[in-house]
């Protein structure tokens, strides 16, 4: 009986304890050790592929839609459909398409998030990096890491497309995002073409120079060049179990990632061969380039067309397939490099 | 007129390529820009002061309520008023209070989690990592550092009450939580009182050790040893401007931070003394040593005791302030390694 | 009296203790102390013109002595007249000039001592390392790092000469060189032309792959491109006061030198320039590529002509001048990696 | 007939050539080959032990007769018998017994080779390093990196006598070597006594320090600490096969060796061992601290006793044989910053 009348009085007080907590922005950890403290990452972002098919259209719809003055910010956002609310394609990294028509500029300025871009359709755009202008042409990877002035721009007479990737999100959860508007239009063009390529994309650099080591100095990946290499590697490399045939672009001043929180691949799947599938404790965001294939996502198929999107989320199983007679080529990047900073990278089978 | 019409047409055609994207996981970018590249941080998060005389008797009567064999989970977690629905004192950063009574357990595991502890209130409890116990006693500061064996007991006399400040936001964003249970309540003894001390805190170290670098390898900072060098700095430095007289707890391996995510200091606000308001891109969790003093934060007051917890989030003006004879001193953690090492870093006055 | 006895009995007595000392393997410190330790760098090794025109003789007549099966040790050592007895240069750095015959081949070895090469007379020899052949022009620049394995061949129909630069006498200091023959006369060939510099010098690296990264993984900078970076530079930078426009080789995996004990750079003194002497304790080793022009080093004037080799030991004054109407080109290497390892750097007008 | 004549015409062709090279400060490598290029290291130097027994009074005989102000000249340099001429007991490393008497200063000044000391025998001298003055009691450890003032003074009753370990053969050879003398005899007393122990050396930095990071910034490591850590060692820890017990003096601000061209180290040979030979491209000069022992060098035995100065050169086989009851305790200091900096190091039983 008493210890009825105790359990009660217990229990009349422990929820008399839990009704004051909040008034003093407390919590009580007890609730929420088991949902907080997993075995393994619980994500609640989720594998998605996005279909050119669908995109494409309302890509071109979007461009007739939203006026010419606003098209650095003409973009579809890929959400991934587990981060409702947020954009973002996973925790840290988003991802969206941008196109740019026909005489149109996409407003100077500079962030600091970083940005890769991946050309998707259409040659003939620029992207300016401080200074610097680059012509992308189909598959070139250009970078606008953080806090560089970029604008881009389109005198050709087609529409040009491409894949925007950013560590908005993570930038975001660091409270850490500044952003300035260039005081013109466009910044100056006061370095030719392929600039930084021939300073710091040969094997040389200028003796004097005060790069900035923790990105990239060059400007533009040329896909022409991607794509030799990747030809060298699957004529005479063996194939990487998880991976085939895949490149990492670098950063030519410290021998690592191409941005600092970004990292960016160019993978080749050899026709007829089914990967060996494992997981890291990394996200991944790929674009297919070449060919087609399939992302088995922890058993789930996604079948990929050139210039879909797949996401991969962190510690998520994913093994490669590529039935076809062609290689499979694939563009990818991720958050890789936070993650090895961190300490906290695992990689399993 | 006909340009009614198209205007018309135009909307309508908007209004349903917005209400067509969400089916594709879409997004319009245009939609958010403003909101989402911000000139400077705009936080969630928001400052506070969580005040002891509040806490404490929430605490103990905690400690009542929560049976002892959930030891390990019996903590007040300090949510920040403007993180809503996370466990998080800033998005990176949580800190709890946690209280274990004499003779009680917390039962030994890992995680991927870093996690730091400043005891507040009571002696004799330990704290045991990889096999080395190490006495708590007030001031003490004591790391277990990502994915090692912990577990804390209390076999004195007293109830004993700590700080815990972990980076389990941060680590929860990026889908790398891992945690395991240790296969016994506890894990056995197998160094003596003091041994990573010896081993690394007095210069030297083992050389044929394999010791991780990515953390510090000493699992106690006493504060007996700290106050001294605070004092001594106090009486033979200048005073910095922003911090008055702060010393870093070191990881002897690097010559960095105490933790690859976290950065811990103990800082010496002179008497009578108004120092200059600074701000930066991490954030800071305060928690008071001795003495009483302000921390105005983007220009208010923020007036805090012994034992009370403050939070300064990243880019928010901050400076202290002690009116009173006696020097007052702070504990505080940090994310900023994060954001170093992601090259975000900014301060300013 | 007394003292003037006192005085002869000391002075017998010091002499009693020197006489003592060797036998003991022991010496008297006070006795050298001013020579050892002096208030500026005091070296033995002297600045040094070789004369093009005095080497290219004597070199062929050694190509017509020294028997082909000797070719890989076919090599005029330029030794600097200050350091008698060595094989020497500085005291840490090796010049020689080697001459391959059409049909010769310089057998595969590998050895501790880094080596560089720049070529100087003649084209279509090769140098292979590591199974990976490249042709020699006239102003390539070829490493063969530390224990790789290499050969040299000729397999056109003209002689060709290069400049061999090794840190061979450092590393006799540091009691640390090791050399073996290779089985064959020649490695095998696996790797197709180029392949270094596609795998690493366009701005990629294979993701997977577990290059060494104390030295460049690129085996040859072609002058073709260092030549129209130069030119680049040229047209586009201001002028540096101490070294005109100055390019670094790179080693792509660092950011920094291209081998762990040499720098090497290639230099644009602009027409009609006197630029501004300074020193530093690094001594460089020039070789004049095209045009010419004149090295004043402490005031003492060396003019020279391509091919001509020039040393400039440590700490000396130096500085170009250009009186021409045409650029003037110079190679140089230096033991610069070495000396900033530990921290002896040290520069000055 | 014709080929005999032909081979005389080319033998005195090839001596009109060697003859004409000197003449040109050129040399013929092929003349030199093998012993430039040998298959693994060859010293000159050669393994040698200095027996306190003989050392004692000849340096107190040169106290006697080396003048008071030259006090800081009063050093028998230890010559290693393999490299007449030179002041080296290898080609990196100086060592030589200092003695200061009572009353007696040694001058102010600095210079760029580091220097280590090992207090053998007599108490209550001191050394100041940039403004703080260490009591140096036997055993203790003390640097003075390069380019900081120091000076040393005896104001006990005793003669002081310590081991100087510097870095001079090596700075030399780099054409590096800087040295000013103090304007005043001594360097005033600024800090405290243990200041760098306090700020560095117990797991803290001051947090706006702007502390070189090449060196360690403890002036002092007390033997009475170090010997507390090896019998931590020698109770708790597996013996190492080829040095037993071993700590390393650390620099807390890399976590690497003390100094940025010398390591040292303190090591416990167990009673009753013989440990395993092994050999490494880095030279070791020991002494003997506690106990007795024998270093057996390709075989040789050195027998060793407190106070014996003991040189391994580089890749020579060498260990460690304790035949007493007592543990054997050495002090040694190493050139292997400098080997591993340059990528050099090799070791192999």
């Amino acid at each position: 009986m008493a210890s009825d009348v105790q359990e009660t009085r217990r229990h009349e007080d422990r929820e008399r304890l839990f009704s004051a907590l909040p008034g003093h922005h407390l919590g009580a950890l007890w609730d929420v050790y088991a949902e907080s403290l997993t075995s393994e990452p619980v994500t609640r972002e989720v594998p998605y592929l996005w279909s050119w098919s669908h995109m494409r259209p309302l890509l071109y719809e979007a461009a007739r839609l939203v006026p010419t003055d606003e098209a650095e910010r003409r973009v579809l956002m890929l959400l991934n459909p587990g981060l409702r609310g947020k954009s973002a394609i996973t925790p840290t990294l988003y991802a969206g398409l941008q196109i740019i028509l026909p005489g149109e500029v996409a407003r100077s300025h500079r962030h600091t998030p970083n940005a890769i871009r991946l050309v998707m359709e259409g040659q003939g755009a620029f992207t300016a990096v401080n200074g610097e202008r680059t012509v992308m042409n189909p598959g070139d990877f250009v970078t606008t890491p953080t806090w560089v002035w970029h604008d881009h721009g389109n005198e050709s007479d087609q529409a040009v497309v491409w894949l925007d990737g950013l560590d908005l999100p993570l930038v975001t959860t660091l409270s850490s995002v500044f952003y300035q508007k260039y005081p013109e239009r466009q910044q100056p063009v006061m370095r030719p073409l392929g600039d930084s390529t021939l300073r710091y994309g040969r094997g040389f650099r200028p003796a004097y120079d005060s790069a900035a080591t923790h990105f990239s100095p060059i400007v533009s990946y040329p896909y022409r060049d991607a794509r030799e290499l990747l030809t060298r590697m699957a004529h005479n490399d063996g194939v990487n179990p998880h991976d085939g045939h895949i490149l990492q672009y670098l950063n030519p001043l410290t021998g690592g990632a191409v941005l600092p929180t970004m990292d960016a691949f160019l993978q080749w799947i050899p026709p007829h061969s089914t990967l060996t599938a494992h997981r890291h404790t990394s996200a991944s965001v790929y674009l297919g380039v070449e060919g087609h294939g399939t992302i088995e996502i922890n058993g789930e198929a996604f079948d990929w067309e050139p210039h879909d999107v797949i996401v991969v989320p962190s510690w998520w199983h994913h093994r490669h397939v590529n039935p076809g007679d062609e290689p499979a080529i694939l563009f990818s990047f991720t958050d890789r490099p936070v993650i090895k900073a961190l300490s906290l990278y695992r990689e399993s089978e």
